[in-house]
């Protein structure tokens, strides 16, 4: 009980920075992702094929975080786009204040109008930490299982969009991607689910184009064959 | 700050009941593992084919924490050995409180000489809650990727035993055995590495063997041929 309220006190004081963060970004037309997921489900992998087919398009830029390394930054910054490491050390999630601490860094680089937080692979804490974002992005990979939605039902409550990746994989598993996707729209009926894969590229047209759209980006036929 | 000294305070109280646990699991001769991955590694289905190899040879329960549902519980169920579900809520992590609860269940059935827990899907906090087990196990597929001991290494250090699993999906993954091995014990020199297939059965045999020794049973020749 007592755990609960101290949990309770972080959390409301988390949502008011999430709320200044918020509108710090969108005063600046920066439209914001939150991704989430468990670890090794592709995040960073779906963000490098995102930024490789965006970037020509829309100004980003990426917020890494992670309990240690920064491992994922490398691999993102080959890319040649802004990206800042945040190291949590043992927190299990990323928070608004660790994003706010970043906020400088993002208005220091010009014109920036799209940024990518990869949250830390935790499928539980993440979904309560509100950081600012315009909308959360779950990720759950064909080999994590398709009951994960009853399982963790309150990242799929919070996300606005499902990435279920590793399609790839889906000969070799046991899977059943209607059962995955009936088991998510019953946590949140309003999901948009999309099925990708980094491998072969499958569902990143639509992923990219939404993503655009969302950003308030030119989404006009040359755009289109672009992603294509 | 504040949150650290919190949490701190929180971690010595742990400590304190799991170590009143183990001491009960042990004057009443009950080995006991705490197996801690990240969602969806593999964990129940492991459970569930380690129980069909050694529940004849060792009396044995599960404890499976959950944040939400008794999926994983029902799935043990039909093994037929006793079963308890602990469904934490919002919390990430089982505690040894949690299992402290659980103990006069565990004592109420005859005999139990073996204690499997399922923790929470999660590579960071069940790292660092104690519950009074006799060893962890983390357990990771290779489909999360090689650098997963380098991002989450509280885990990996606070474990003894780590079992690689779905490694029948290697041929579909870019993942580097070597280099996975070589992370975990640059991590923690002294895990135990072993690489299994619930699918393929593939290094039951010597995890089950494992078990048996740990636990004290018979490994004469007849339980050699009983797993193999």
């Amino acid at each position: 009980m007592h755990d609960i309220l101290i949990q309770e006190d972080i959390l409301s004081k988390n949502d008011e920075i999430a709320q200044e963060n918020r509108e710090m970004l969108r005063e600046r037309g920066i439209f914001s992702i939150n991704m989430v997921s468990s670890p090794g489900s592709g995040k960073t992998s779906i963000i490098e094929k995102t930024v490789g087919l965006v970037k020509e398009l829309l100004n980003l830029a990426v917020i890494e975080g992670d309990i240690q390394t920064d491992l994922d930054a490398q691999r993102i910054k080959r890319h040649g786009i802004p990206v800042k490491q945040i190291t949590t050390g043992r927190t299990c999630h990323l928070d608004a204040h660790m994003v706010h601490h970043a906020l400088p860094w993002l208005f220091g680089h010009k014109d920036i109008k799209f940024l990518i937080i990869e949250n830390v692979g935790n499928m539980v804490c993440p979904a309560e930490y509100d950081l600012g974002e315009d909308m959360k992005v779950a990720v759950m990979s064909v080999t994590e299982g398709d009951d994960k939605p009853l399982k963790y039902p309150a990242m799929f409550s919070a996300s606005q969009v499902l990435l279920i990746n590793k399609i790839d994989l889906l000969p070799y598993t046991d899977f059943n991607m209607q059962r995955a996707r009936e088991n998510a729209l019953r946590i949140n009926p309003d999901l948009l689910v999309l099925e990708t894969s980094c491998v072969k590229g499958s569902g990143f047209s639509d992923w990219c184009e939404f993503l655009l759209r969302s950003a308030g980006a030119d989404t006009g036929p040359a755009i289109k064959s672009l992603i294509k």
